[in-house]
């Protein structure tokens, strides 16, 4: 049997996992990416993590073949960072041949929303369709555009950043440096920030409200964007407010994409992908008014399969496919 | 030397060209397309119009290798039109087949946009380029796009649709069906409608107004969308006030193609392009606002290089590769 190592790497946390070449995930260990201490002491971290995984599941380090590192940003070649945005390893970071070195395996680099997508493609919602878009959202949306089986790069390994289509000239600025991004909209930061203004408004009527406003109209800081999910499909009329504001904004850029791509599936993923049929049942009611007929009929949305394990899967399908 | 037809397939009339394989036009002819008379009538007269050209340069039926054929509207398998919008050819209508029955050559079909870009990828403005848009405007806008040297069709043939991206929600009705389209600011009729606007305010102060109110405001249905630029280029403040909006329009559309696909080269094409040197220069100015810096660092716009033979050059072009 083979098996694989998949690597997450977050701005503050990495996820490592070992996978048999089914996919499934064997063992699996979250550490502190401590990207300050430079990228030669988190990667040889990593390393250490994926043999002691490996000896404890009594494998050998023979029988890894390769590993998949997943990294937020620009990714050109499947090896280099242009930007490390997240992380001090400065720019045209070859991820790759630092990682070969250290490990003496076979490396795959990719952008982590288009390792995800990969991952949906070979193992998840989109198994067996050949033109889909990944959509995540968490603190950012972004989308992986997967073509005749492949995943889209762009020419310097920017491309899926619908999140930066600006929807308000008027709107905030952006972590981009953009003003009035989707993102800002789309996002669970958005989310948040949009319940807030509504609970804190002064003409809210407090006879009118339910529980929603009961509980955090004076707890505005413990809100998270899963509680007004959580009030919205109860019925809460507030909650309910956010939740169809979001989904028009979420229509809105998904039928950018849809009139762009005319693709046959579009997966919702990320943090809110928990409340992803929710989300389709609403933005599909505002879609009809952002997209055309045409490319609507024969589309499907769906939520994640991979879900809390999309990114240490999607890396590992970067080379396990 | 071998030889090959690019028929360009309009509401009104179809253009007919003979070129040979390093895709130089040796001869054209426009008839009038007439697709009320059904699409056989129709694709016999084209055929016959490609012997009459053979025949007027001494070239013998053998000689010619193939069809090329461009068609508006959503085509797949580089055969069926799925929906003749601007004929009254049915829908899944098999182009392809029709023609090859009645010349017993091989046939080519493309949707007109798809073919354009094509052609500029391999002979115009996009050559030695594998990841390139082509954004042709005139009574619409639409843009191709190429991804690794293979255009863009999407699953059900209407990929590429960003003109029906809305941009204004209280916008007027477009021909799609949607409401305030892209395509009602930026195409040559909404360039018409927008100076038109500004012609007839009755707060237009004349004594302000340079030599392109003195000619138009009187003589509305005389404007067409060249004058506009016209007198911009001279300087007159009121065509460079509808041109300035035009062209952030323009900015927010490319910007949009530009976050999501990253690409190396975008192509202005269409009537329009017969001005786009002023249009380019007038669009930089806006791309920041809408598109991620880090796209725009090696992204090149450019004039078309097909011109007014886009159509037929586009059509041979599917033949000839």
């Amino acid at each position: 049997m083979k098996y694989y190592a998949g690597v997450d790497i977050g701005g503050t946390n990495t996820k490592i996992g070992i996978l048999d070449n089914h996919f499934n995930i064997l063992a699996e260990q979250s550490i502190p990416t401590l990207s300050q201490q430079g990228a030669r002491a988190t990667f040889s971290r990593i390393w250490q993590t994926i043999l002691d995984l490996l000896a404890q599941h009594q494998l050998s380090e023979a029988q890894l073949v390769g590993i998949g590192l997943g990294i937020p940003g620009p990714v050109v070649d499947q090896a280099i960072v242009k930007i490390a945005a997240n992380f001090s390893w400065g720019n045209d970071f070859n991820a790759k041949q630092l990682m070969e070195e250290i490990s003496h395996k076979n490396v795959v680099v990719e952008n982590d929303v288009r390792a995800i997508t990969l991952g949906e493609h070979l193992f998840g919602a989109g198994q067996g369709v050949e033109n889909l878009i990944v959509v995540p959202i968490g603190t950012g949306i972004a989308s992986g555009i997967l073509l005749n089986g492949k995943v889209l790069s762009g020419s310097g390994g920017c491309a899926g950043e619908f999140g930066h289509i600006m929807v308000n000239e008027q709107g905030m600025k952006c972590g981009c440096g953009l003003t009035g991004c989707l993102e800002t909209y789309t996002s669970a930061p958005g989310l948040v920030r949009e319940a807030k203004k509504l609970l804190s408004a002064p003409e809210m009527d407090k006879q009118k409200c339910g529980e929603f406003f009961q509980r955090f109209s004076t707890d505005l800081d413990s809100l998270q964007a899963h509680h007004i999910f959580e009030y919205a499909k109860k019925g809460d009329h507030l909650a309910l407010q956010v939740v169809d504001s979001f989904a028009k904004y979420l229509a809105y850029g998904l039928g950018v994409l849809i009139n762009i791509f005319n693709p046959e599936l579009i997966v919702l993923a990320g943090g809110v992908a928990k409340s992803a049929d929710f989300i389709i049942e609403k933005v599909q009611k505002f879609l009809p008014h952002y997209a055309l007929g045409v490319s609507l009929q024969n589309l499907q949305i769906k939520p994640s399969q991979l879900l809390d394990s999309a990114g240490v899967k999607g890396a590992a399908a970067l080379v396990i496919k």
